[in-house]
């Protein structure tokens, strides 16, 4: 095996132990520094977390960062043992994550019940039918906190 | 103020609290049963818990599924000083809430370089140019855990 495949497999020997375990759902995941060593390691946590975003993605990357006390792993490759939602994806963005590898495709997923392709839908701006109803609600002095933000030169982008 | 306005107005008000102590961006998040009551709140604390998922609508997620130990919030509003971005949103769609209320639009949020059109973009499926590079590598024997997990009567949905 190369390395690729390697960390690989270990993201689906995670899946395999984490869902056997009753943990969550059968995803693992592995975040790997530029000079080849595991940083994290995640599996889906779901129900025993009580946590809906405790994809196995997120945990890893939750870990990774905890263990470098940054918010932005930039340099890594995060493996997955399935291609990830759009949740997960975006926190893949969100941590400037330049390269995401996957052994399981979507398509693979919704056979046994992940439909992704149904989230990724959802969150289409053109979405026709929302599962969730979104409501602009324009509220007198919510600007403010934003604003106050954007004019403090001591701010930390993220 | 009306209930929805006065959820909003909490949720402005962490997210102004927040970001002067330096925790994180300029958002906040209410979670309310159907009830009225509130579940949880949340603010974004990125920086603070060197965490990219900390994002203000799933910091109050995951603290209102903690305290109800559940992992769907049917019957629940979530009141957001902002739009959510699409992490968010999938989020609250893998939490099953119904509606999601919000004061400030993405447009508004842009203005000061919170630009989550770019992130919805990069998470159509046609996206031309993405951000982060996505590779699919097939592995013998990685759908075993899927398979697994379907085939156990005994599993947790979620």
């Amino acid at each position: 095996m190369n390395p690729d495949e390697s960390h690989l497999a270990r993201a689906v020997e995670l899946a395999r132990a984490g869902s056997q375990r009753g943990d969550g759902g059968p995803f693992g995941a592995v975040i790997v520094g530029a000079d080849g060593k595991v940083i994290a390691e995640g599996w889906n946590r779901v129900v025993v977390d009580h946590d809906p975003s405790a994809h196995a993605e997120i945990v890893a990357i939750r870990a990774a960062c905890a263990a470098l006390q940054v918010f932005h792993l930039s340099g890594v490759t995060l493996y997955a043992s399935s291609e990830p939602c759009p949740m997960c994806l975006a926190a893949a963005c969100w941590a400037r994550i330049p390269r995401l590898v996957y052994a399981n495709s979507r398509t693979e997923a919704a056979a046994i019940g992940f439909c992704d392709d149904e989230l990724y839908d959802q969150l289409r701006p053109d979405c026709g039918q929302r599962n969730i109803i979104l409501e602009h609600r324009p509220l007198a002095g919510s600007l403010e906190p934003m604003q106050a933000w954007a004019d403090d030169p001591g701010r930390t982008a993220y």
